[in-house]
């Protein structure tokens, strides 16, 4: 057996199948979806301005770029169940990754695929025998999104402890040619982007998810050099996997903002002290962009929930937020549920979201500052909603036309699948 | 007198004025400031991406690229109020281009200057010996911003009936090389930088503010032949300014989305007619897009007032309408005055945003949607609020720092005047 045989021995397969009331009909060539966390349009502009994005450059020309809306609340856990699932968060439970159980009153974190409440695209992928690989930087986002998955899937932040048995696959930073990085870092998410070049490139996967982490989005800005050097090592690898003759869709689960004071402190409103005085002690605020990686924004987000002691004051309490300077908007459970397409059982009695350069906090207490004492970069609200979409090849007349209405990023698997010419 | 004492003599000079609490030191340059009506951040991005955009690209690779917010509701003389005064709506008296007068109780079209409550940047400059000129595609601007203005003022619109005595400028046509163009094409925007453009080369200006019309953004989305044409148009003029040794900044006054249902037609909430079938009759719907270039998008904006019969109800009327499907935020009057920074005399009891793909409408006979039988984008929520900024040199430290924050397209002369390096 020659390689050439061999190679079309393992070309990918083109096939049909459908999730979630969605169809899919990926090429016969590799599909790449990436996820850059924390990925503000601005990112992409001020990377291309600055020549540091050259493979990004050659492939918009005659691919396209535009924005598409994420899901609120803006945040990681809730845009990768989306991205993943091609369903908005009230399909997923994925309202935020902290709720209060409703049974035992206990804060929860969603860390683990028993939250999630529909299936993968990339599980269904694999079933109809594509070679999926979900590569991610944060090992929690593989626990909640490679349940029933067969295929490979390990995270760059536990890439040496990845079992063929476990995570489909072994001896990872060999395959990689890296050691495994350090979660903050921008090396947590390159090494993402380089191990999915390398599963293509030795024909181990053919349909994969790529999801790097908002470390650097946090702590740099787009015009610092920081930020352009991680971008170029980005672009590096798209155009690696461009070689190897992908088709690769990238969006964002959301963008960034700086959230200082103009004396450089964290601009915060902590709801929750505001709330004890005003109404006494009793509604709690829950801030559902708390993580393990507390580095990257000290639980400081631009959407909180408050669940409240006493619901007959719901309307009153609504109100008396809303007036609060910086507090862009408040909405009940019944209407988040509808407005914002969320899980009802999975919020608070109230979801409160802030400005462009707000962030709403529990209390003094709870978060630790010394953390984002650099300055402090974070998202959740309306303002980092507007995320980019990229897709590597021209888009026909009928995703042109859907690209121009008002499209998600979690339609980004569609656009890719389905969505091309030249497949 | 040899040319180059010629020039020396015309060089323009610097010096440091004030105007609405804010300080202005621009260089002994030409400055200009351009704000290009309905520039999306997109058009840009496609535009460079398709290499129609070179001189753009090449000073944005020294200079700066980033985003800013404009002033709410999302429309073009709130913003070119703003622009041209550093001020928020509050202080310019410009909430939109409609409003009911309290004592009269009739409807009025803000098209002339008596309603602009402070200074213009442009009228203070040329107090100090600036040679000012502003140029609108729109001639409605003109009369509402060139109040007090010692120096040339005119628009494309009415070109070839400027005159010395009212205008500052004759012979405009000849000037220019071109002819009045129709106000409904891109002509009209290109002739507004060609004539910027001219003015510098010819000595006549120095300080100049161009203004141009949002046709082409209503009609065209940024991928298609037409708009990226337009965008070249913009690049040379933009080109030719630079040769002449002109600092530019350019903003826009709003983002521009796609406002279709799926079959192309109009995505419309006729709000009147449901408060009329919910309410009875007498609840005002104004549209405060409404001017008189109604072609662009039928006087449907993402953005109304509304004006109660009975202010008893505000309550209950603003919850009714924010449970309407489309709808994302609806505000009473001081909460859209501390939360917008509208002026209060000047807007109604409600004021009422919708989706990104979505128009807020009157009733159906108030609109003539055979205007925009090509399809529907239009402007003026939340989701047109963010918008590019731009300078072609090099930002101080300082002004790098205010750009990271939360910047406003209406701070874009102190940018481009304080702002940048190698004045």
């Amino acid at each position: 057996m020659n390689s050439t045989s061999d190679h079309r021995a393992g070309e990918p397969i083109a096939v049909t199948f459908s999730v979630n009331d969605r169809s899919y009909s990926p090429p016969a060539r590799p599909i790449v979806v990436i996820c850059v966390d924390g990925c503000g349009d601005e990112y992409l502009s001020t990377s291309l301005a600055h020549g540091r994005m050259p493979h990004l450059a050659a492939v918009i020309a005659n691919g396209y770029r535009g924005m598409v809306r994420a899901a609120l609340p803006s945040f990681t856990n809730v845009n990768n169940a989306s991205i993943t699932t091609g369903m908005p968060p009230v399909g997923t439970g994925f309202g935020g990754n902290f709720f209060i159980e409703p049974e035992t009153g206990e804060e929860v974190m969603m860390n683990s695929s028993k939250y999630l409440r529909c299936g993968t695209i990339l599980a269904a992928a694999a079933k109809v025998g594509r070679k999926v690989a979900m590569v991610t930087a944060k090992n929690k986002l593989l626990e909640i999104l490679s349940h029933d998955l067969e295929g490979i899937a390990f995270s760059s932040e536990f890439a040496n402890q990845a079992q063929k048995s476990t995570h489909g696959i072994e001896n990872v930073e060999a395959l990689v040619g890296l050691p495994t990085p350090s979660i903050y870092t921008g090396d947590a998410s390159l090494f993402v982007l380089t191990a999915g070049s390398k599963l293509i490139e030795h024909n181990l996967a053919d349909f994969l998810y790529l999801s790097l982490t908002d470390y650097m989005q946090h702590k740099f800005a787009p015009h610092t050099t920081e930020s352009l050097d991680f971008y170029e090592g980005i672009d590096t690898q798209i155009g690696n996997m461009l070689k190897l003759g992908a088709v690769i869709g990238i969006t964002a689960d959301h963008g960034m903002n700086a959230k200082d004071k103009p004396d450089g402190s964290p601009n915060v409103i902590y709801l929750e002290s505001l709330l004890d005085e005003e109404f006494g002690k009793g509604n709690d605020v829950i801030c559902p962009i708390t993580d393990p990686y507390v580095v990257h924004h000290a639980s400081l987000g631009s959407e909180v929930m408050v669940y409240l002691k006493d619901p007959s004051q719901t309307a009153e309490i609504a109100d008396w937020i809303f007036q609060l300077d910086g507090i862009t908007e408040v909405m009940d459970r019944p209407t988040a549920v509808k407005k914002m397409e969320l899980p009802g059982d999975r919020i608070g009695d109230l979801i409160v979201m802030s400005a462009r350069d707000v962030v709403i906090g529990r209390n003094p207490e709870y978060h630790d500052l010394s953390l984002i004492k650099g300055g402090l970069r974070s998202h959740g609200g309306r303002y980092e909603e507007m995320v980019p979409m990229v897709i590597t090849k021209p888009l026909t007349d009928e995703y042109m036309a859907k690209a121009a209405k008002d499209p998600r990023n979690f339609d980004i698997f569609e656009f890719v699948c389905n969505g091309t010419h030249n497949r």
